[in-house]
């Protein structure tokens, strides 16, 4: 696959996130215009709410991108999908015919309001990836013990909160929590001193499920991905999550990238899960390739300072695909619904410096991280701003997901000193 | 508090579970009505739908009634909960002015079918009972370690799967999963062996939240309680639980009971939790009783076969209130909405026969159950018809909750197997 060439040419430079191949899907506000769905081109956000008003847009029977998410469109299904792709196209290539009816719909990118693209209907997280859990493990139980027994036979997972995921420019304050450090006699109330971020790609299901389903039948159910951070006080889930799983740990914030990059669009990038260390059991064998080649950065920027990239891998690191989640997350009859959010799991990749956390990063804190200009990092410090990147890089042209990004406020004075 | 009387002649009986004094909302459709709000009355249910448009009911600024949920009359607020009732009383007391015209939008309860009471936003399952937390735990682990570290200082509660809560009288469809038995030396894909039941009562947020609230703060924010059976596949949940907690050992289904239980109506039950084994950090203090005196019973009916109680215990059995659990779920600044439910965890009590689930009633399998006519069970078998009530004891009144019911149908053939 090569760049799809378009009339907008700020589409065509070969770094651009949003060349025509990619047609992401976001929701957007101006002064002028009310909350509604838009998708990125080159340097722009094309107004397609307003084209399917005038006439120029119509991907179902009836409206459905003027609504502040896309779970409308997502609702009418995998036919629907790839028509909005196909009119997309059809407008946008260079030699459009429409060009002129379509060049008032576009506006630029950095005089809009980016809002959360969809409607989060539940969101679960797993725990996927191979190297974040042997790391995770090994520090908390020793390198032979890392991996729980269940972890090569189940993408495992929990049910996070749907009510904390936030749109890429939130503020994110740091949580007050009930912890007991190690050397504590009892638990206490304090702010977290152990904030840190999770490196994530998430998955948004656009299409409902009653029964189980398939590893193929999920990759279809599957709308598009985001970037997703997956904000975690360490010192809270260490003292609250034996005997029933991470609960308010990671209920203060999840930040995702404010662009569906859709499934379309990273088709070309497809790749096999790694080689199984055991074999799976049959409903959770891959029929394909249900990963993606996804180049991921992270990047902090301390208070006033420069950002640096602290993390560099790529989502194809992980050991289960979201069609695999997906599958599993369906065997007891669990019904899925539109909007339904999966995070990946944290994504490290084998070498240090691929770490998707800075637990992981600081190896628990007890080997601090280096920023340039001197300081050092265990975890997330007051100011701190964080921010996951992802490509894809095809030949001759990127697909990007934007920027997934939160600045850590300090935390408030204590809530119950009143 | 004694019996208010009212011109509805079956709601004067002092065993009828919906007396003036009760006033439950559900969601309920006739032949000739769609799907709208009701309030349950001696062998009735009012049409308060039909009320508010004929203005004979006005608890809001606008409609609220005329919807098949009860999430826009919680979202109004409290002083519109007050209203509501204080309405409703006038209408039907004994005396009441009115009784003509009220009198038409009287349906006979057995002539209605019943509906979920409210929209679920997000279901949280909490873990709080402190005799199911000791006999589970000894049982995994022995009675010295039983209890885990953690227990005494937090309500322990995990995020569950708002999708799957259904209401009392749809079928629950035995799941499969992923199990890995003592004996098995790898995990095996087959239909959960160890079907169980929790029996709990549910609290349903009214208000929402955007920062901390204290646990005064959180008893204002509910609006009223139900039943609860938070059905358990403990074979799926052994081998899955370990490190995240349980996912879709709890997913397949969780039965409320058709109405909501307003606090209001509640309010002459109210009392302390039990006394403090530990003292509990200031932010989970209680200000007054928060936990209530409601009386609760299981029944089991095998297929066919005639029902028994096999258990029988107390909501005030729960060493933490809901109120306390909700105080904790916002610690972390998570937000809370209106619609969110929470589980209180399973209400056992001290004895044998007032254990809250099959896993302790049958000792983990290891102590079947005699039921009449020579019957035993360990776990739930296909056919069997599970039913919980509760009720609170008033002075020549009763209130009641309506049954929480499922009937557990066979798994389906592989559903993989195609």
């Amino acid at each position: 696959m090569s760049l799809i060439r378009s009339w907008v040419d700020t589409a065509n430079d070969p770094t651009c996130p949003f060349p025509l191949n990619n047609l992401p899907c976001g929701v957007f506000s101006t002064a002028a215009l009310s909350i509604r769905c838009g998708v990125a081109i080159g340097a722009f956000v094309l107004d397609v709410a307003g084209m399917e008003k005038a006439g120029l847009l119509a991907p179902g029977d009836g409206p459905l991108l003027n609504t502040p998410a896309w779970n409308p469109l997502m609702a009418a299904g995998p036919d629907v999908w790839d028509r909005l792709r196909r009119q997309l196209m059809g407008h946008l290539a260079e030699g459009s015919g429409t060009r002129d009816q379509v060049e008032p719909y576009l506006h630029p990118l950095d005089g809009v309001t980016l809002h959360m693209p969809f409607a989060v209907t539940e969101y679960t997280d797993f725990y996927a990836g191979r190297n974040h859990a042997f790391n995770v493990g090994t520090m908390f139980r020793g390198p032979e013990n890392a991996l729980p027994p269940n972890w090569l036979h189940i993408p495992i997972g929990y049910n996070g909160r749907a009510s904390s995921v936030v749109v890429s420019g939130t503020d994110v304050r740091r949580p007050w929590g009930q912890l007991k450090g190690p050397q504590d006699d009892a638990p206490r109330w304090a702010p977290s001193a152990r904030f840190d971020l999770e490196l994530e790609m998430g998955a948004i299901v656009g299409q409902p499920s009653t029964g189980p389903v398939s590893v193929a039948e999920a990759d279809a159910m599957i709308f598009g991905y985001v970037l997703l951070n997956d904000w975690s006080a360490r010192d809270i889930q260490a003292w609250e999550y034996v005997p029933l799983g991470p609960f308010q740990a990671k209920a203060t914030a999840t930040t995702i990238s404010p662009w569906i990059v859709t499934k379309a669009a990273l088709e070309p990038f497809r790749t096999q899960t790694p080689a199984r260390e055991k074999p799976l059991l049959p409903y959770l064998q891959e029929p394909g390739p249900m990963l993606y080649d996804i180049a991921l950065d992270v990047e902090l920027a301390p208070g006033g300072g420069d950002a640096s990239v602290i993390s560099r891998t790529n989502y194809k690191e992980m050991y289960y695909s979201a069609a695999q989640q997906l599958a599993h997350h369906t065997t007891s009859g669990c019904p899925m619904r539109v909007g339904d959010l999966l995070g990946s799991g944290t994504i490290s990749g084998p070498v240090k410096d691929s770490r998707g956390s800075l637990l992981e990063l600081s190896w628990g804190g007890q080997e601090p991280l280096s920023l340039p200009g001197g300081q050092t990092r265990s975890f997330l410090e007051d100011g701190d701003r964080l921010t996951l990147t992802g490509h894809c890089q095809g030949d001759g042209y990127t697909i990007g997901f934007g920027p997934c990004s939160g600045t850590i406020l300090p935390a408030l004075s204590d809530p119950f000193a009143r």
